[in-house]
């Protein structure tokens, strides 16, 4: 497949190359409601396996849910990158059974560094989280080689 | 039940009671390998779930163990305490089927507020990720009531 | 002096007294251009004393300024607040003699932890530095007693 | 010049050279204790300058202090290297007059990317606060061009 110019039509592409081999993002249940240039939009249902005795879910998987909206982003502009180093603050529990959404956007990008904020929120709009990550490029492109 | 009066054998008691209500951890396969004042070591396998097509564990699942590792360490003294914020630096990938094992360390507590850091190595003994958490003390007792 | 009724007079009062307070921020030459309920801006000549041999501003000046951005934002609403946890990404050198500007807006508020994300931008509009900061209110107020 | 072939006396000449660029650091009274591969300590007072109305230090000082211990621990192995992202949890006060210590440690090293740990400590042996930072290499070398 070639490049495709166009920077929508490329993220889009990218997202879909990366979904089909993303079984962990896929495994918790999560969904790529949208997709643009240095952007992510992800929701995943707070399920059983996910909470403690108290109906509360762990902190990993909203950590995870952020980190795969992160991925989307920073590899929607045509070159593979990685996390590198990210932060989370928790501002209120997650609850059994309610949808989370994670909206991931592009702060910056300067070299091979990225920089993306992701706010998680609640149905009900309530801040789950705020997560701010740093992204490394690898060099390599989804479609067509070496940069 | 009285709060035991051993510091160790409190930091087990409340490790006891954590473990039985963390349907997350325990789904994830985590085990917990030791658990002391200020302290606790836990362990996973990175799962067919937890990787992407390349056979690299999704970062979510690497803070989660480290999540989890702090939080029997700032659970041990008898009180309890939730993740208010936490940092993660990722410096080597996951690999598919290897065990993993998060330790640990309180760093401070200081009125409310605990900081633990907790590292993440390989059978090998690299190290694949570096956390960094803040907790805050919830001011209820596992054992007796209030504070 | 009784506390003012109407947030943005509490902000711009709350602002009097820290300022007189705060030799540390006069002496580095910062300006307070703007305060309001949650927010602040602050800017800085970057001066001879802060920059190395090759006109570069030292880092801890920009964190200098941003933390002060936040430190006006987070004690605007008549309550002691002090920064607990700091992070900061550095995206481009602050050179020798220009102005910076930083931007504080408060993200969230719960209990007492307040959480600020701070901008620093250079005057041709370019991003010097994200910042990120946790506070901790007191409980004690600027006018009139305890809380 | 020639690079120095042992560890030590690298560490100890690329100090050297940025010492005698680093107007900031020796600006803010600082003073370089001690420097070897990948570690460095710095101390300070805190002087009439950095402190607000009750004796406390601003932030920006005990950030600067140890983000200074970093940029000689990371510039150690003679290339240049500079500060991307830091993190610093505050402790307790610095008090007026005191003399702050920062010991750098360097946790990890992979491509360009240095993780550095730097505690900072008062006279009395408490610890002030943690600083957490990532570095990252130019490219260049303090003796003898490119790598």
């Amino acid at each position: 497949m070639t490049e495709p110019a166009d920077p929508q039509a490329l993220a889009e592409a990218c997202a879909e190359v990366m979904w089909a081999d993303d079984r962990a993002s896929r495994g918790l249940g999560m969904m790529l409601d949208h997709v643009g240039p240095g952007r992510a939009r992800l929701s995943m249902r707070v399920g059983d396996a996910m909470v403690n005795g108290l109906g509360i879910c762990h902190g990993g998987f909203i950590f995870a849910l952020a980190d795969s909206a992160m991925a989307f982003a920073s590899n929607s502009h045509g070159e593979h990158a990685v996390a590198q180093q990210a932060a989370i603050t928790f501002l209120r529990p997650g609850k059994h059974g309610e949808r989370l959404t994670a909206e991931a956007v592009e702060r910056a990008r300067a070299g091979r560094t990225g920089l993306y904020d992701v706010r998680v929120t609640a149905e009900d709009g309530a801040v789950v989280a705020e997560f701010r990550g740093h992204t490394r490029s690898l060099g390599t492109k989804f479609f067509g080689g070496e940069k």
